[in-house]
């Protein structure tokens, strides 16, 4: 990615207005800045492993869009096909987007208290919320009368940016440049940024607890470092969760719903907590993915073959992920961002903490990809600097393989074991594909060279990724 | 370990007659070499994380045990409680174990030829086998007809090694110093070393092929750098398993019996494979434990709380790995070594590659493990340079779990899911009693800072591992 980032910053930019699609005039005012790029050196952004399966980029000018996360940029807990995009780039172009933890109300005195895109966001008072549906369930909360969307889904998604031109069967592939912590708009915390843990549950550990009062549910603060010096978070205080009212009036005896104002006067804050202990931060975006053709509300939860919930924490700085295009402009939304995770985010989430990230968007088209290692890439494919991840799941695209209550049944029929399968199969595809692999070779590569691990185990299609190094294939040319 | 090392090659150190405990004198023979270091050298010995729970050494020499690898010094395929010990060492001393793989004979050109060791163990003709059960079946094969032992574990396994006045409740923790290549003896590959990497019909591919003809048992045979100037394997050639006749005329359609040579008169080389892949190497051992006080003669395939086949390419040079004591003595064997293996072992094996082991073995007495970290250890924990990693079994003491038929139950009953909740138990304790963490804070750093990976599928007992890094621990004494 250096490459990247060096023509990212280079002297010979100039700002230009930026090319926005969107219609919306309501929507215009949050597209901030704009860069244009030389064509000499377009030929530096082309240095990826996966370069020769690239479309050859022919503009002279690239486009770098600014979305803040406003009331008006979000969409809370769903992915959608018919959401209008914010954005309509260019395949090249860049884009920044802000991104906000749906737990940052958990403690909104350091994550919410004087950052107004925020607080637009999190607005909640006896009326009005600043976004009312939550989750892709009813908007009068029929079901079980939570609120809005009744919290199935619970990821604020910024966006979606579509990338102009994109078709089904095409691939999005995005380069993630930079990630960056946002820093606390109150004063009280000016410097620092913070993060919340839930251990809650839909947590692996919930049903299978030691010490009393069991089961229930605990909130770390974690306070993040912002000024990059410091590679690692520390826990502030925890606290039980305790029945929470929202302003409409509804109780929330366990965390069902996203978003809802923690009253810090009905919890017990304990203080000394992880004492010497700090986290190693490794920031990424835990839901980021394209919008998928088979259902008009998508639970923004189990992730599938258009990315989503993937809760990898390789999904961060200098890695680049390669999505298929499942409906016209692709539909790129970033959400649930994390300051740090570890494989199977054991109790439910991992130290969520709003973060800002830089991404350049390329679209591969089809008729591009005959021959290439891209072609027919059916699920997200993440490449860091040393190595290539491929993702599997439980059910590789649920929607399409569970019928009519896929987005129900998802959370009763995942496991460990199917999602092994299918990263399996799924490596095996890409050591034959990319690397022009008998079925012989591909297997044993599998066993002497390939690491499975687990993705996690919370996100009701559980995920299984298999790693494998790149200096594997460093002997030469195939 | 760096200081163990420095020590262990002191100019101060002196040779000494070994302190042979072995009784048999056919067994003296083998025991080469010892070394004494001085008290003052000791205090660099303890230099582990788990310093603080260790037993005070008080003894001012130490002594160096050699154990090659041939047919009196290595039982194949099984544990057993009532092996006589080849070495009774003391707390602290050292020993170095050759490794043989039980792969060899599928290239005994490479593997077996001109060494007296491997030729001695893998001798077989018409009369007589050089080790004549492998596995802990019937010695008349009265339940499949492949052999004595049946195959009912497959590991070559050099040992075992007491260490006097261990007793069960105690705790032997060993330092891996050193891990070697054994080189060719063949002068026709002078200098090299090679594997085998067999995708067999128990790995985890085996019923879900997708080019034909299916299924189908591949064996693909690896040259290993021994110069130590590289850190990877190159594939040479691979073949497609056929029947093969044993020199008792027991014919073998599928890899069910451990050693049987194969004809290469009989199978099709294929030396056109892997071309360009360079395979990584980390050399570990597979198999390594204490015997099980739960059977007299335990299957060296499904590994357990007192380890055996963990299959973990972590147990390498400059690992450590604490052991509970089940049997006086602790009664360790090392075997089944391997110059590659990615996490879950896909295929059935790794690079399977014959090493020799340098060890220091400790006693931690149960008396003064009170209050400390190893104290009520019930299962393998493996400290690394930077990580702490403990291992999860979809059984954690499958023997004793299972009942009488614990042994062939055992691969019936597997599940990664199932390794994943003992893994979660095991960290979780982990970190509540080596950090002083209530259950709150060890379930938030599990889900934000431990990383769950799949071991291996493929060994009747599946296993999870999850790692956790030193560096969260790093912020000052708890």
């Amino acid at each position: 990615m250096g490459t990247t980032e060096d023509s990212f910053n280079d002297k010979d930019h100039v700002e230009q207005a930026p090319d926005i699609a969107a219609a919306d005039p309501a929507r215009r005012n949050f597209l901030q800045g704009a860069l244009a790029a030389s064509a000499a050196s377009l030929g530096a952004l082309g240095a990826s492993s996966l370069a020769h399966a690239q479309t050859e980029l022919k503009r002279s000018t690239i486009s770098h869009y600014y979305v803040p996360a406003t009331d008006k940029t979000v969409h809370w807990g769903y992915f959608s096909k018919n959401l209008k995009p914010l954005v309509e780039l260019e395949s090249g172009d860049f884009v920044t987007i802000e991104t906000l933890t749906h737990h940052a109300n958990d403690d909104a005195e350091r994550m919410v208290k004087g950052d107004p895109g925020a607080e637009s966001v999190f607005f909640w008072d006896k009326t009005r919320k600043g976004v009312d549906r939550r989750g892709a369930g009813p908007m009068d909360a029929s079901l079980f009368g939570r609120g809005a969307g009744e919290g199935l889904g619970v990821h604020i998604c910024t966006g979606p940016v579509a990338v102009k031109g994109a078709k089904p069967g095409d691939i999005i592939e995005v380069r993630i440049l930079d990630v960056k912590p946002r820093p606390s708009a109150n004063p009280k915390y000016s410097g620092k940024s913070f993060g919340s843990n839930a251990a809650a549950w839909w947590g692996y550990h919930y049903n299978d607890m030691i010490e009393e009062p069991k089961p229930r549910e605990v909130i770390t603060i974690y306070e993040v470092d912002t000024s990059s010096e410091r590679d690692w978070a520390r826990a502030l205080y925890n606290f039980r969760w305790t029945p929470q009212t929202d302003p409409f009036g509804v109780v929330h005896k366990i965390i069902d719903y996203p978003g809802v104002p923690v009253d810090h006067s009905k919890v017990k804050e304990n203080w000394d907590v992880l004492k010497n202990v700090r986290v190693p931060i490794r920031p990424h975006f835990g839901t980021m993915g394209l919008a998928p053709a088979e259902a008009d509300m998508v639970d923004s939860i189990p992730p599938s073959y258009t990315g989503g919930n993937i809760d990898d924490w390789r999904i961060g700085k200098g890695a680049t992920i390669y999505y298929p295009v499942s409906v016209a402009g692709g539909l790129l939304s970033v959400g649930d961002p994390h300051a740090s995770q570890g494989d199977s985010e054991l109790c439910g989430t991992a130290i969520e903490c709003s973060l800002t990230g830089t991404f350049q968007l390329i679209l591969h088209k089809q008729a591009d990809l005959k021959g290439g290692v891209l072609e027919k890439l059916n699920y997200p494919l993440l490449e860091t600097k040393d190595e290539f991840v491929v993702h599997g799941f439980s059910f590789p695209n649920y929607l399409a393989e569970l019928g009519a209550k896929a987005q129900s049944e998802i959370y009763s029929k995942s496991s460990i074991d199917l999602a092994m399968r299918d990263a399996f199969r799924k490596m095996r595809n890409f050591l034959m594909t990319t690397q022009s692999l008998n079925e012989d070779e591909a297997v044993s590569i599998l066993s002497v060279a390939v690491d499975f691990g687990v993705t996690q185990v919370v996100d009701g299609n559980w995920g299984v990724h298999a790693i494998v190094k790149k200096s594997l294939f460093a002997g030469g040319s195939a």
